[in-house]
């Protein structure tokens, strides 16, 4: 049986152009680049063109102001402890209330130590409350720490605004944010469009490099100490020898991205419209989580009344197709996702909720194969619902009445 | 011109094996281990079964012990930060001089908030004093970290005693050792004969799997906290999408090692013995650092006097000839190293010094010609040292006088 990958903000496939640009790192070239003879500086530059290319496609010309890590997760811990442990004077940090773990796991523990720590809300659509925002900053916040856009909701965050908000308030105040999962589906120039963003993280393995690979931007100047402690790699920030093969893949892949993003956002987005649209005409009372807010053009997050999100994927599973309830750094545990109870998805929908997202790999006949297969599925798990049952002998409710 | 790699404690070449083992995961089995559908299965059983394997090659029936992270650096700072993060009462750290800097910086950075540390020094051979070892366990002892062998001379530290003889004096003590050169090079059964380390690191590029990998074993009740937070992944110990190629790859390469470990131990010994009594025969005024104490089979660290171990590199690099002075993860400074500077090798010596280490790649006919160009490097760099002009004008020293 083929498989459908509709998994993409869980990972992606690597793409070929990656495997080919590491194969020589992986093989030959495995020189240690702190070394100094000839075949290791081959390594070192490597590593330099490699982060020359990730601030090109960042717009930034001071390529030192990436630092190279294993994974978005360290990014996300290296920025918060980092600039915590660079200003121990203020003790006042601000996040949101759909961060990815690797953000609000990493501020719940240092409120657990003493840190004062505000959590501002989302509304029904996802959008984060703007005047929630600006009540939280306080004299003395330390840091602002909010995503780019929801890894489950696909929902981007105005950080523009809420990186200038938070400036024009005091410039002390540090503004991070978490772009796992806008890096590669929305262009981010960091010098002109958002200069007020003083940390921003990313990951390779969501934009078709492997998985143990991710990146930091510490915009020069901004105080964040070294989390992993060592040698002198990557100028004293991060130590640990460098993973040379997966450094030059993450560079590769997003400088593809980066060439090919309009063309790819505008295909992504219509095959994304046309399985939205049909599964919301197909399956009777159906929400799409985040349909009010902007949205990336690659994710659908749909709660199904009802039904239950782990009944759904086994069955769409069966049909080989793989797709995620809730974020999959979250799954294994049956709570209900963090992000939806956030936006106040009400408690018969939110268990039933999943998410389709694309990516350039994902093509016109997946779609098809999705939307042929989707409501059958819903329709069967319904059909053995005892709630759904109730619901069918009372007057027939429309979402308005669900809501509630 | 052909590169002969005489550089393996720095990194290893990637073994054939390992680069097909790795080859599904970089390409079709991409899927997020964590994810719920069928594919994804084998990814997370891929992850599994690695960790057994891992496990076996050190005597472990549980495999629940070994947790993977980004590198040994990682390891070491997790074991440290996460030992001390659990056992806030306990204010003492035990260490030794000639640790790797991601033990030694680590303990440095507990010190300056405000941790006691004990340096525990070597003597000339670089074998630990294990009088002042004792000495320096308190009551208040709360880590030891000792490393298994040592990165630049090949010291091997007798960790079985001393891990007992911490036990002994206060089974509360938390018992670690970064092991990252000694993995592959000496055979280590943690559950028969190293019943009192508590935490064991090391790395999968010094044993022929990429650099951007590593494990930490952490025996079953041993508190230690999670320093890298947000999913659930090595349930809940180390948060992060899993590199499920690397970490296969590490399995791999451990299962390699530990199968033909006895034949390539030989061999490798063999080799470095050749190439230390021909070195030792044909150049004058040197000295094998370590020669003293048990060494590892592969390393040769030799100073010669009043040479720059910078100028021998640079030649060796000319002649194809890839080999290290001090470690690769402090070189780039220009300070003597300060492994053997605890070792109080002589002024004169310790900027002369360089690190041969083999590997099971490592041919006789690479033996040779290190042999056939080496003495001469050193003998051209000393016609124009003003300072061995000096030692030679006068009567001639032997090494004797020059230790003085």
């Amino acid at each position: 049986m083929e498989t459908i990958y509709a998994d993409n903000n869980a990972t992606t496939r690597v793409a070929p152009e990656v495997l080919d640009a590491m194969a020589p790192f992986l093989a030959g070239d495995y020189f240690n680049p702190s070394s100094m003879y000839e075949p290791a500086r081959r390594t070192s530059l490597a590593v330099a063109d490699a982060r020359r290319q990730v601030a090109r496609c960042f717009g930034l010309d001071d390529a030192k102001q990436i630092l190279f890590t294993s994974c978005a997760t360290e990014s996300n811990n290296t920025a918060i402890f980092g600039v915590v442990q660079a200003n121990p004077r203020r003790r006042h940090i601000v996040t949101t209330a759909v961060e990815h773990p690797a953000v609000l796991e990493v501020c719940k523990a240092l409120q657990r130590s003493g840190y004062e720590l505000t959590v501002v809300p989302v509304d029904r659509d996802g959008n984060l409350d703007v005047g929630e925002f600006v009540r939280a900053l306080r004299p003395d916040t330390l840091l602002v720490t909010v995503m780019h856009a929801n890894n489950e909701t696909g929902v981007v965050f105005p950080i523009e605004q809420l990186s200038r908000i938070a400036k024009q308030t005091d410039p002390a105040i540090v503004f991070h944010t978490d772009a796992t999962q806008s890096v590669g589906k929305i262009p981010i120039d960091l010098a002109r469009d958002f200069p007020h963003v003083d940390l921003l993280s990313f990951s390779g393995h969501k934009v078709h490099a492997p998985k143990g690979i991710g990146a930091l931007f510490i915009r020069r100047g901004v105080p964040c100490r070294p989390t992993m402690i060592g040698g002198h790699q990557e100028e004293g920030r991060r130590a640990g020898t460098e993973n040379v093969p997966y450094i030059v893949g993450l560079a590769t892949a997003l400088d593809l991205v980066t060439q090919s993003h309009l063309e790819d956002e505008a295909r992504i987005r219509a095959l994304r419209d046309r399985l939205e649209e049909t599964l919301v005409e197909r399956i009777p009372s159906v929400e799409v989580n985040g349909k009010g807010a902007p949205r990336l053009s690659n994710t659908l997050n749909i709660s199904c009344h009802y039904v239950e999100g782990e009944g759904m994927l086994y069955q769409l599973s069966d049909c080989g197709i793989c797709a995620s309830s809730g974020s999959a750094c979250t799954s294994g545990s049956l709570e209900p996702s963090h992000v939806l109870r956030a936006m106040q998805v009400p408690f018969t929908a939110v268990h039933g909720s999943i998410r389709f997202s694309l990516s350039r790999f994902t093509t016109d006949a997946e779609v098809d194969r999705i939307i042929e297969v989707f409501p059958a599925i819903v329709g069967n798990l319904r059909r053995m619902s005892p709630y759904w049952d109730q619901q069918m002998n009372r007057p027939r409710p429309g979402a308005e009445s669900l809501l509630r």
